[in-house]
């Protein structure tokens, strides 16, 4: 048995890989228990649901991809080239996790189809973080919309062939980054002209 | 027995039918010739495997989407509006059927992920639909892009989520015109650009 205190931190490391060993389907609190040799009613003081649980997974899992996009949305220059890089990051990101981890990929988009609220909630920031990019380049000039708010989130929802896990078997077509191209061009100057 | 002669477009009546009963999995040859009351071996002289059945579904079942999109795409006055009608005619017939006929749909998208050629061709059909109303949007001036072909799959693949499958659950959302009118703005202000 481990001595170290029983932080939620540990109880959800723990749950990963759990999670990542049996899926979601199958996957326990007492699993969970078992793994850090403890009661499962030493769990349930923490989470008190199974769904509890997988929802906290699944907040810290899309905190990871939340933070390195919060970064680039907090940078200055161009806001043409920001934008571009914030998007370029999400979708390295999400590449990476389905190519380098497909089994894991495909456990936490199931997770993610259950906790709908935590996905929604990251949708929103992301979102938010999109528009505060737009409007940094309204101010500059770059863009000439006049509701960033809404030109963020159309946006993010044009691009979701790029990015929503849905669509992880396109992005090993070959043309997949000359489509990203076609459709970034068509946005790009789309956010340029007044509405 | 039946007995007008067994057309290939019979055997697709009877192939829809079971695929509807039982679903893609459990479906059978066997079960489509006993549904027609012949042996198997007649449906193979028609359909040499269950692959062939299902992709003959499959495009059939696309067709009856394509057909009056190109309807649409054949028609005369302002690209603007007639790519708008086109757009909105897809979103309609996807979401009838999502609507109307739910266990149906998954099994038609069940299909559709297997009979990934059609599909692909399906899709390649819709674009240069697409793509005809684009050409025509730049011969009346209405757009400024370059690319006729380029700027349709761009379009195309930015309004997935209002048109693909894998979206069909968001369809319910409240917002989701509301959705679509956005990115149709963004997608709309930059066709008429120069890019």
């Amino acid at each position: 048995m481990n001595d170290s205190p029983l932080t939620p931190e540990r109880i959800l490391d723990a749950a990963e890989e759990v999670l990542c060993r049996y899926g979601l389907a199958k996957a326990t609190v007492v699993d969970v228990a078992r793994f850090l040799e403890v009661s499962h009613g030493t769990i349930y003081r923490h989470f008190p649901s199974k769904a509890a649980l997988r929802d906290a997974v699944a907040e810290r899992w899309l905190h990871r991809v939340s933070i390195p996009l919060a970064a680039i949305a907090e940078e200055q220059g161009s806001a043409v080239e920001q934008l571009h890089r914030w998007f370029e990051q999400l979708m390295i990101m999400k590449r990476q996790k389905v190519l380098d981890e497909p089994e894991l990929f495909a456990t936490y988009s199931a997770i993610a189809q259950e906790a709908r609220g935590v996905v929604q909630a990251h949708i929103v920031e992301l979102v938010n973080q999109v528009a505060a990019i737009v409007e940094s380049g309204i101010s500059s000039n770059e863009f000439r919309v006049t509701d960033p708010q809404a030109a963020a989130k159309a946006v993010f929802q044009a691009t979701v062939r790029f990015h929503h896990p849905a669509h992880a078997s396109e992005w090993s077509d070959p043309d997949i980054d000359r489509d990203f191209a076609q459709v970034w061009r068509l946005l790009l100057a789309g956010l340029v002209v007044v509405q």
